[in-house]
């Protein structure tokens, strides 16, 4: 499965590389993980530049896509020509958005009755955008999921490894980046948070 | 305070942008981290490219340096010439490494008589290299700092600004990038696992 990580201007490295880091650890064939942006080099947050891995137009070809988040969400949401890119499908693919990229899902119409996780700072505007702003870390219904925190970026892309791959896939890679000394903790609680929302198989044949 | 973030070709995303993101949340006058590589340009282990935002030179001027992980850590410890750039002085500065990091800071005579922390794959390099490998995410002797597991960079970059800023400072930092509805719990665990290392008051008067 390819994975679309979405990544604009203002980016959060947090956000945008843990989950490419981790879902780029699936070695089954054809898995792989890429920076997606609007331009051929994106900014972060700290000035860090990138050079994308793939275009905007990816994210409709892409199994699994992640929107990251960043300073400049809401300029996203407010850039039509960008809206008309990310042609996503749920039925098809898993879609999942960190921190203030809720609002980006927002936007397309894709939490539509769905509540959602995001940030402390997003919060207020995705109330205001009329988002059911939950106060938990991750929150997935059907192919749609969010995360709220920027570490819990992890479980929004072992959430993707587990819907895609299989649960002891995402078990093995979420042991092997937690610290050393609590690797048992830490995926105990990995999976305490996205082990709820792990309940539709049909993803998990491949 | 400066801080050199030494990124490598063939880096692991998650150890360099954990450490820098957090860093940069510093909001006192003169905080900053940068990503310090030897070239321009650097290719992470899934081939994302990042343009450097300091030389390799900035490690000596820096405050803080803190060594990233990655595939190719062993080609850079044979490397006379980087390693020749690198001149830190725990007297002066704060040190870490993240993961296979810990070579490097052996190659340098860092960590002579003082154990570490590295991650599961390093560990057998990081014993043939006569380092003491402790089971534990984080460790620290002084201003030298080691931790293991790539999700326990945000322990070592804890431990800089808290060195460096004060705990207060680390804390709020740490609580603002954990998981939504876990935050109490992340930052009791962070704190238990570098306040032990936190003895020294000098550098935290700023």
């Amino acid at each position: 499965m390819r994975a679309a990580i979405l990544t604009f201007d203002g980016f959060n490295e947090l956000d945008s590389f843990i989950a490419s880091a981790l879902i780029n650890r699936v070695t089954r064939p054809g898995w792989s993980a890429a920076i997606t942006c609007p331009t051929p080099v994106v900014t972060s947050m700290n000035g860090v530049r990138v050079e994308r891995q793939q275009p905007l137009s990816f994210a409709a070809e892409a199994d699994i896509v992640l929107v990251g988040s960043g300073v400049k969400t809401r300029d996203v949401v407010g850039d039509a020509a960008i809206l008309e890119q990310l042609r996503l499908d749920p039925g098809r693919q898993l879609i999942g958005a960190q921190c203030s990229g809720a609002l980006i899902l927002s936007a397309l119409g894709l939490l539509d009755g769905v509540p959602a996780c995001t940030d402390t700072v997003t919060k207020p505007w995705a109330v205001e955008a009329g988002i059911t702003v939950l106060e938990q870390p991750f929150h997935a219904v059907g192919n749609v999921a969010t995360a709220g925190g920027c570490l819990a970026s992890h479980y929004l892309a072992g959430w993707a490894i587990a819907r895609g791959a299989g649960r002891a896939e995402a078990e093995a890679i979420l042991h092997y980046v937690a610290p050393v000394g609590e690797k048992d903790a830490y995926l105990a609680r990995a999976m305490a948070a996205i082990g709820p929302y792990l309940g539709a198989p049909a993803a998990s044949a491949a």
